[in-house]
């Protein structure tokens, strides 16, 4: 058996049973080891951020990890924006990373790359495997890593010579820690708090986020008066009805600051004290205000639903029906805007759809019109590095079992990763993107203007998608998609229905 | 004056003319910076791994540097496969990096990522501004290291308070050093090699491979029966009629080792000794005979041409008439194949055309056919990392003056940097793509074989990129490029005059 054979065994036997992969040459024994053991389901992207992104959005909704398979250097580097969009969601990725062979490294090959430097600003876990006998128990390591609470990337780096060696050991996997639980000295203090003081925010994040963390956090509200909110990004936030209508902390750090004005004591479980994506001139990095009183519940890593079924015992917090979120909302009609858009989106959703957004500046407005629209998962990109709404929501098509997927995605930023329809198309999955086309980096003259100046053509030329305009019909047919383009919340309805009724991606240009 | 008007104004004062942009919220201040300020010519690029590509493609033809402006982090880290290749290309490029603002580096926003970390690896300098008054020195030093023999990449990274902060002082430019002069007892050395041994090859790279390097190393070959040849990827190669037939090192380990099994002294100018891309099992690592003596006449920084002129001295080389490299091909016809294709090309190009040669698999039969072709420049992929060839392609037609760009792009690598055509598209560049689309990763296919087996479905999943099979013409109209499919080299051809004969891009699907 050879090293690469050790591996796929030891993946196998781990539970890790897809792998997103764009090899190389130097990964050619991995690819036949998956070809001659049968059980890994492959699935290729065209771009190796496509591929990270993807391992992204499985995580999400199977609540495992998938491995990746990179080609060595550059092919890594390819893939680190989604791999840091995917550190911040803290969603495990076992990223496995071909390598120049031991021997040859020496030689500087025109490929060779600085691997561990790369992988190291992205990773929680990293091991460069050394010997054929080494890599399966490297493997299980790395799997166990990538499975440590909250989710970790663990980045295997594989030397050529280590997957076409004879002498390969499959490793049986090792045991994944539980999740730490929460100081008990931090659960009585946020009851103290929760008792004692007035203007409480409960700021949840993580697996908070989740149908039980959030009727446990209700009861904790409805108890003592706390409000309830998430942060800005969520990796997976359970939504519609029976969930509870959360609004996130704004983007806009004017709102933020507003939005959270009244604050005088921030409980955060599994979440961050806000601070804002970007500093401004004269304006504060902390979002919160500068006397309020922070208390950490539970870290990330640390068991939330476990810590808020503490502190309801605590306050003797008693069981509460979930709010009423109100009806289904209705069809809009009429010009685009993000409120019509939202509440189409409630009113034809299917049950237990996933919401991949990365609809950035268009967006904003999406989240109160869609409470009471059946229940449902939301994702966000985390990491603030745009080109993760694609392959997240394909990856999450993988992941999630059938279930459709609604890509609401920015033009900007579908650029990034647009090679991620032609694997929607070759896998036929359940994704239907509606593109929002403003034919511009709206987000970014926003920001200009805050600078204090309207654009020139300089800056235009830097800020405007336009010029040619992007037919984005045009680029998902020629990428195996079927697509349509709306410029009414009539018609991007009747397309939306129309592709929930049918197999398969469909893409959806709307003219905003 | 803030930091970024002294930024803008010390790369002008510089020489620095052409910023390739993809900014983002952390780099306004910049882009207001040129847009208040006359004389950068902005190209945006739609993903920064386009951005970066364009920037090298730009030094190969103009000889100079363009800046970069990158977002922070992850958008640094799109960009790093390009500035693989242009680092092995020894492009020289001032790579400009945003950043969070200094005091907001310490919440770790979600963008914050280890810049210096991910810009390291493929930078010759670096530097982190600290402050605005810094930023002008920072610039001047910046392009200064672009400069140096053979060229650098320079990353400034700016947080965005060194651009917005008041205190901005514009810096002199710094004198470019002279390239090296080579150390004489290594021209003594080479020419003993050559008057006393046999099976000499001078292995030539950088500028040795400009017209008048060639004309040198020439004179030295036929002064002494040495052999000529290029390492296999060159980043610029004065080629054509009044040029020399120089025959590349192959690609194939195979065939590499048989090309250079006579050799028993090996002369390196501006150019390493040939070693494989990879390693391979069984297969040496070096393609050169174990028992040849290598000799250095110059180093990659060293001037290749006064090195070449000395030893001409030395070996009393008189003058001599270039080679007749033949005839003008003649346009082939029927069923599309490497040599047909290539004399197509050489039949077709206009004089003084510039080849961006990402053929990769197709295209290592194309040299010998184009010998007889009008004089041109052709460029490689230097580094290994596909998705070079589209930027690349893109930026030398802006520092090509007008010139016509002919892109031999095979698909695999094309979809990688795809986004390149819209900024064909935008600036109206001299661009002709000639998509060899054969939907497979057919490097990786002739690889797979090499392990010793032929793939089965899992591995042809990884490996085919037809199901579905990608639109090239849509894709290209989709993002504003005219573009026409051809299955006969007739057709091809027919298809090239015409878009030689438009102003602007034009995208040929050839099937083959």
């Amino acid at each position: 058996m050879n090293g690469a054979e050790s591996l796929v065994h030891t993946l196998l036997g781990c539970g890790v049973e897809v792998c997103f992969a764009n090899p190389g040459t130097s990964e050619m024994h991995f690819v036949a080891a998956l070809d001659r053991i049968p059980g890994m389901k492959c699935v290729l992207g065209l771009q190796e951020n496509v591929v990270t992104g993807m391992a992204d959005g499985y995580w999400r909704m199977a609540g495992k990890p998938a491995a990746t398979l990179l080609h060595c250097g550059p092919g890594l580097a390819n893939g680190l924006a989604n791999l840091h969009n995917a550190r911040r969601a803290r969603s495990g990725i076992v990223n496995c990373v071909g390598d120049q062979a031991t021997y040859h490294r020496i030689f500087d090959a025109p490929l060779t790359a600085d691997t561990e430097g790369l992988a190291r600003s992205v990773s929680a876990w990293m091991r460069t495997s050394t010997k054929a006998k080494d890599v399966g128990a490297d493997a299980a390591a790395a799997v166990q890593a990538a499975r440590t609470s909250p989710g970790q990337i663990a980045t295997m780096i594989l030397p050529s010579d280590t997957c076409w060696d004879e002498g390969g050991v499959v490793a049986q996997p090792l045991p994944v820690p539980e999740p730490q639980a929460a100081d008990p000295l931090a659960i009585r203090n946020a009851a103290r708090i929760l008792r004692e003081k007035k203007n409480v925010l409960i700021l949840l994040g993580g697996k908070a986020l989740g149908e039980g963390g959030q009727a446990l956090a209700w009861r904790v509200s409805q108890a003592t008066g706390a409000k309830l909110m998430t942060e800005g990004s969520n990796g997976r936030l359970a939504r519609g009805q029976g969930r509870l209508p959360l609004e996130r902390v704004p983007y806009p750090a004017d709102q933020a600051i507003k939005a959270l004005s009244w604050v005088e004591h921030l409980i955060l479980v599994n979440s961050r004290a806000p601070i804002g994506f970007f500093a401004y001139p004269g304006k504060p990095s902390k979002h919160y205000p500068e006397n309020a009183e922070v208390h950490v519940l539970t870290r990330y890593e640390q068991d939330a639903e476990a810590a808020l079924r503490a502190l309801c015992e605590e306050l003797n917090a008693p069981a509460v029906p979930m709010p009423d979120v109100g009806k289904r909302p209705e069809r809009a009609r009429g010009a685009p805007t993000p409120e019509g858009l939202a509440r189409t989106l409630g009113a034809l959703m299917p049950e237990d759809a996933i919401i991949a957004d990365e609809s950035v500046s268009f967006g904003r407005g999406f989240f109160s019109e869609t409470f009471g629209a059946p229940k449902h998962d939301w994702m966000q990109v985390c990491g603030g590095a745009i080109g993760g709404g694609m392959p997240q929501a394909t990856g999450a098509a993988i992941g999630g079992g059938g279930r459709r997927v609604i890509n609401l995605q920015a033009d900007g930023s579908a650029m990034y990763t647009v090679q991620s329809l032609w694997t929607q198309a070759r896998e036929k999955l359940p994704v239907t993107t509606v593109l929002l086309s403003n034919r511009k980096y709206q987000i970014l003259l926003g920001e200009y203007q805050n600078v204090g100046a309207n654009p020139g053509r300089t800056a235009m030329d830097m800020l405007d998608l336009g010029n040619p305009d992007l037919d984005w019909v045009k680029m998902a047919n020629g990428m195996g998609v079927e697509g349509a383009r709306a410029t009414t919340l009539d018609q991007v309805g009747d397309l939306m229905a129309q592709s929930f009724a049918q197999k398969g991606p469909f893409l959806i240009e709307l003219m905003i």
